[in-house]
Formats: structure tokens, C-alpha cells, sequence
């Protein structure tokens, strides 16, 4: 099989998809085009919904990031063993995945004070409420989201920290063990480590 | 197996769950909360992330509803065969997750001023963008999401479109004839039919 993945030159969104290739030793060419230089005049109609990642299977364009995330981990063996399992699998990610919409709806807000007031809710409100609900959850998992053992949602979560982290203008971990354990967990994983050893260093 | 979906007295993100149980022929308890009068002053703590829907399964308690549909899609034979069917399924669901997630966004927006600028960009931009690619794929599918065939993408878009229409305040699909197909042949199925004709008369 061959597999081309399209994303920018950063972490973000691509990175969780390049953990789980990684994870699973696949070959894969790793495209990236640049945000500022090569995006604003790229033909975006050459991908479904216009955005990327895009991650091509033989030759097959699949879009969404969680979903791509969610096939992979099939592929590689991080899913769960039955319906419940993979329900408990995939309502974790759903769950991180609301509060990354938070960052991303002030992230990408054009209007500055719209903005201003977007940063003050997510400081304020959202970031210590997820936070709480998520470190107890990788407490009590010790140190895993589900299944008290490596699956792709930990994976995922350690993929996509730094661009949390990047939108939030800090280390949103700092007084979270249990999530930073999540973080070392999948850190720790030869393949990963080998990855994030050689990877272009970027800034998100 | 005991199942008790505990949601408002809406459809809303209740509805997919509602037609898939109805789809299966699994018997639930329907439990409902009034919005307006007990939801206020609801022990929200005793949900995992303070929202609903949940579903209890046998005690478990299921938050987040697109892996609740998920999980029951598998339980009521709406799933593909492999990974990559189920890819194609579950890519859908996220697209017409976004388009969702921006309707919230503009919905759920309690400052007037913000709300109103929201509400111009989802109508002048975003709706446009997503009903024409939505309209496509599903002519392409002959009146399906995915697969030319019933998967609970076609049942999950079914059931959420009138709490989109109410939040957009017009009927989205009037130029869609084949979204409207997506939805005519959910419609049709004798058991969703029954419910439909069955359930609780709700404004969304």
C-alpha cells in the first residue's frame, strides 16, 4: 500500500496522523506545504472539503483528521477489542476533541476584540473545566484515557498537545501529572521517539 | 441489555440516537429534561462532561451522542464491512459534524452583537460552501452519504436536520433535492416512521 500525507509544515491537526504512522512503521511520504508562502494561492478545490490534512491510501483521498486518526489505529492495533471498548476509545476523543474546538474558535476568530473576549472565556472557563474532568480521567486510568492501557486516543492527545499549547500561549500540562504522563507515555514509545528525534522542528 | 437515553425534551442531538434505537428495535427509556424549567437547576455533575446526551447501558453512562450513534450503528447492523467503508462513514459524519459545530457556534453565542456577525457569516458563507459539497456527495450516492447504501451517516443527517434547520431558522434542503433523498429515505423506513409518528411533538 502507499501513503502520501498532505498537511502544512507543522504539527498540529497532521502530527497525531504522523504518531500513528510512525507507531506502526508505515512508509509514508510526508508532504508539507508551507502556510505563509505556498497556501493562500494553493488550488484548495483539489481537496474535499478544502482543508487538509489529507491523508492518501492508494490513491484514495480521505479527509478529517479524527477519522483518518480512527482507521490508522485500527491498522496499527491501538483500537479496543469490542464495541464497548472502542466506544470508550472514541467518546474520549470526541471529548478532547470539543475542547480543542474551543482553542480553534478563538484561534482563528478575525475580529481582534471578538478574539480578546474568546481568549478570556477559554483561560477562565473552558481550559480549567476540561482540564480537571481530563486529569482525573487519566489519574484514575493511570495514566491512559481508556482501557487503562496504550490506545489511540493517548496517542492522539500526544500528538496534538503542542498545537493546544501553541493556541493557548502556554503549557496548559504544567500542573497536570496524569496528563503529562499520558504525554510521556506515548513520548516514550521507541518508534515515536525515533520520529520526534528526526522530525522538521517547527513552531506548532 | 437495559438502555435509558436521558436527553431534553427536544430532538436535537437526541434524535439520531432516537432513531437508531428505533431502527434497531431496541426498547429504552426515553427520559426527558424541560430546558427551560428543570435543566437550570439539574445536578449536571452527575454527567461526565455536565452535557447530555447519555446513554445508559446497563449502568454504563455513554456521553458525547456521535460515538453513542457509533456504537449503536454497530449494535444495529448500519456500519460497513471493513476499515476503509467504515472510514468512509465516519469521514462523513465529521463533515457534516463541522457544518454543525459552526450553526452552535452562531446558536449558542449569548453576546447579541457577536451572535448577529456569526449568523451573517453562516448564511452568506458557510451553509453555501457545505450544502453545495454535501448536495454533490450525496447525488453521487444516489441519495446515500456513503457506500450507495443505508449507513448511519444517511440516519445520523435524518435525524439532526431539523434542530440545523430551527438554529439556521429556514428549511436548509428546499434547493437539495438529493440531501432531501438522505433524508426522505430514513423517513421511510417503517420503524423510523412508527417513532416519527409516535414521538413527542417538540419545536427542535
Amino acid at each position: 500500500m502507499s501513503y502520501k500525507l498532505i498537511y502544512f509544515n507543522s504539527k498540529a491537526l497532521g502530527e497525531p496522523i504522523r504518531f500513528l504512522l510512525a507507531y506502526g512503521d508505515i512508509e509514508y511520504e510526508d508532504f508539507r506545504i508551507d502556510f505563509l508562502k505556498q497556501w493562500p494561492t494553493w488550488n484548495k478545490e483539489s481537496f474535499p472539503f478544502h482543508q487538509i490534512p489529507i491523508l492518501e491510501v492508494d490513491g484514495l483521498q480521505m479527509n478529517q483528521s479524527l477519522s483518518i486518526c480512527r482507521f490508522l489505529a485500527k491498522r496499527v492495533g491501538l483500537v479496543g477489542s469490542n464495541d464497548i471498548e472502542d466506544y470508550l476509545i472514541d467518546s474520549m476523543i470526541d471529548n478532547i476533541n470539543d475542547f480543542r474546538w474551543n482553542f480553534a474558535i478563538m484561534h482563528y476568530e478575525t475580529d481582534p476584540s471578538i478574539q480578546e473576549i474568546k481568549r478570556k472565556e477559554l483561560h477562565d472557563k473552558t481550559i480549567p473545566f476540561y482540564l480537571e474532568k481530563l486529569e482525573k480521567i487519566a489519574k484514575d486510568g493511570n495514566g491512559h484515557f481508556a482501557l487503562k492501557r496504550l490506545t489511540w486516543v493517548d496517542v492522539y492527545f500526544a500528538g496534538v498537545i503542542d498545537y493546544l499549547n501553541f493556541m493557548a500561549k502556554k503549557d496548559l500540562l504544567t500542573n497536570c501529572p496524569n496528563l503529562q504522563k499520558v504525554v510521556d507515555n506515548v513520548l516514550a514509545l521507541e518508534k515515536i521517539k525515533k520520529w520526534v528525534e528526526k522530525r522538521p522542528k517547527t513552531i506548532s
